[in-house]
């Protein structure tokens, strides 16, 4: 069979009978050849590995997969070929959006770890796939070994979700978890780049932008609300130093690269940076490359989900089990989503750090600048030990707009005595 | 319409267009109501709320439900309606699983939370509701407003679970953690009764049947083994007392009442029981009614997930969600299972106390009986302050197997010193 035809679907689902499906893997990387791994490994009922693309494909091969399986690095063999479902590993945009989209055209079922291309493009992918009968699934592109996605699609589906706290990109939660015990970001990165979990420009992940397509992704889900990553602020980790810990540590918490969304009476806010978390709230839980989820939502409450979010075994349990999906011809409950944007505000408690050459009437001048945007001063905090010259102190605010404190910081950036921008993160509040 | 039929079926799938159903529920309770709550909150597209059941309906009237919807104490009104979807909320094999077999054979699809039920009868029926071409759905029966089984279906299929571990009865981990700050157990299940948390007989929550129901449901969908309750050991939590938390607490522990399967090699060993459980372990994060399961992958490493495992609202969550996929069409991943038993008992380190009237020798005889049966002490913890007539100490061993533990405690009970029975717990280790 080419494609699952509406009638076998419909005798598929009924009798949970699986159909003999093709599959071709697009890209032999990490979590592709994890893939090929499991379905080598576990044999499973339906499921044929027939095709592996890759660029360069002979630098690829290996002598473990069964000899049927065809190798290639043209893409329109894919295409042209019988497979039935493509499970597309290589991500970014161009050209792996080319190759779901003619995939899915073509009548072929799409499982993509592409958290970008969903992130982008997704609503319409959805639509294509819908309009030719297929599948396309992508439970890998959000928290790897984390089964969130169709936790969330299937199981609170039921319940209004007001809120999504995620530790989304494993690489932060590694530099930051291990500058908790006073090692520095350089050097942090460094060991994260030899460990490969860090690319040579780590801006996708420190900058934000990997966790910001998956809260994307995630809001879309959970609470029907169509964005634009762009839509987003980020805030970079890379200004977070030692001091910040040690400091969030004098305020009971520590620091992790958070991604948010809050949506309350119509009211969305969503952004992703550092925050300050409350040691005992499970997100101060998340070690390592650890990815962890706590959805709230309005009826059943929180929800925590914690596992290995990356690496190429976990990722590729999401694959697998999209493909099982595939197989099984099991279509999620897909509600709709609604055009939105980030739209509010809510007053949060900050955390600001201000590295100063030190004279009197420092602390007068900065909570002066602070009280003309109606920012009230909830604490002071200043360790010894530190040079004069280059004092690192650390203010407290009540909750108050992120956009007036903006403001406020910029009025102080300008006053002589600072050494560095200041640097201001939102402490999180235990729900 | 009456049942979804194959066409309409495919049709509501590949267009995701949801159909419109007509609901009955089964149970006016706390579920059941929360239900109907959130029904008449959220409006959701293509669910009618039409029939309430329940036994003398007239003192379960309430006036917020549409005036259309038709209250009855006839399950047969119920069967010979037009509803589509029965919501199964009473709970109980009986008469509850004739109610779900009659609906499923007349053609209606079926939601349940009935752990019970679907525990000892789920294959059967799940074969009854293929059949039938109907969907039969039960999310909420094991830890209520947490996603695990939808997560496990769809989720963790391409994976292959080794082991889960969980907390899955909320009274259980009410009284436990209570326990933690010193209060007695007779206390505390008294306040959990006046709280409605525990049942006057409170032997399905104590004892750990309900946990057992439970954990067989999460070992057919994660593990693929088809186990009856039976076939598992429960140990009580009644034996439990201040004393073995304070010990714990020396050993780096706490107590929780832990649901546990291991499959390994081919072998399977499964029980529940009140086990030590190390402060660091996600387990011993669970305070009050919270459930938690933990998940280990032979691919993906482990899982965990947390939230509220019971009340009115969560489950209903589960419930209402899983309604939505019987409005959306959607059937999960059902993967084969097969009969199993349970065949193994891995060697596990234990934690014995005693309590004995003192004098010299006690230790040795301990330490004699225990070698006898090849059971080497790890160590020896005995707290001052306790009167030397009733001396409670606590011996932990290196892993043993439970039954050659057992052959040992039998033979040392019927030692003269011996005030009550020794207590023996395994101690979890971190994966």
């Amino acid at each position: 069979m080419k494609t699952p035809s509406k009638k076998s679907a419909t005798k598929a689902a009924a009798s949970a009978r699986p159909a003999n499906l093709k599959v071709a893997i697009l890209g032999f990387g990490t979590v592709g050849s994890s893939v090929a791994r499991i379905l080598c490994d576990r044999k499973l009922k339906g499921v044929e590995l027939a095709y592996i693309f890759n660029r360069g494909v002979e630098r690829k091969r290996v002598n473990w997969v069964p000899k049927s399986v065809v190798w290639t690095e043209d893409f329109r063999e894919i295409l042209a070929s019988d497979a039935d479902v493509v499970l597309e590993l290589a991500g970014g945009l161009d050209p792996a959006g080319q190759w779901v989209r003619k995939a899915l055209q073509a009548g072929k079922s799409v499982v993509t770890a592409n958290k970008k291309l969903i992130s982008y493009e997704g609503i319409a992918l959805e639509k294509l796939a819908r309009k030719r009968g297929v599948h396309l699934l992508y439970g890998a592109a959000v928290a790897g070994g984390i089964p969130v996605i169709p936790a969330i699609q299937q199981g609170l589906a039921g319940d209004r979700v007001e809120r999504i706290e995620g530790i989304l990109n494993g690489t932060c939660n590694f530099i930051l978890s291990k500058m908790e015990s006073g090692e520095d970001y350089s050097a942090v990165l460094a060991e994260a780049q030899s460990l490969g979990y860090a690319e040579a420009n780590p801006t996708e992940d420190v900058d934000g932008f990997d966790a910001r397509a998956k809260l994307v992704i995630l809001m879309r889900l959970a609470m029907g609300v169509d964005l634009s990553p762009e839509d987003l602020t980020c805030r970079t980790i890379r200004t977070i130093s030692a001091v910040d810990f040690s400091y969030a540590k004098d305020l009971n918490c520590t620091i992790r690269q958070i991604s948010q969304a809050h949506l309350a009476d119509g009211t969305l806010a969503a952004t992703v940076g550092p925050m300050l978390v409350p040691s005992n709230s499970p997100l101060a839980w998340s070690r390592g490359t650890q990815n962890m989820v706590v959805t709230s939502g309005h009826y059943g409450g929180n929800v925590v989900f914690s596992g290995h979010g990356a690496g190429g075994h976990p990722t590729a349990v999401a694959v697998v089990s999209d493909l099982l999906a595939v197989v099984h011809n099991s279509f999620p409950v897909a509600l709709p989503s609604r055009k939105a944007e980030v739209s509010g505000e809510p007053p949060v408690p900050h955390y600001i750090r201000f590295v100063v050459k030190d004279r009197p009437g420092i602390v007068a001048q900065i909570a002066g600048s602070l009280a003309e945007f109606g920012i009230n001063i909830d604490a002071i905090l200043q360790r010894p030990g530190h040079s004069l010259d280059q004092l690192p102190f650390v203010v407290t605010v009540e909750p108050c707009k992120t956009s007036s404190l903006k403001k406020a910081l910029n009025k102080i950036s300008k006053l002589d005595f600072l050494i560095e921008p200041p640097l201001d993160m939102q402490i999180l509040r235990n729900a």
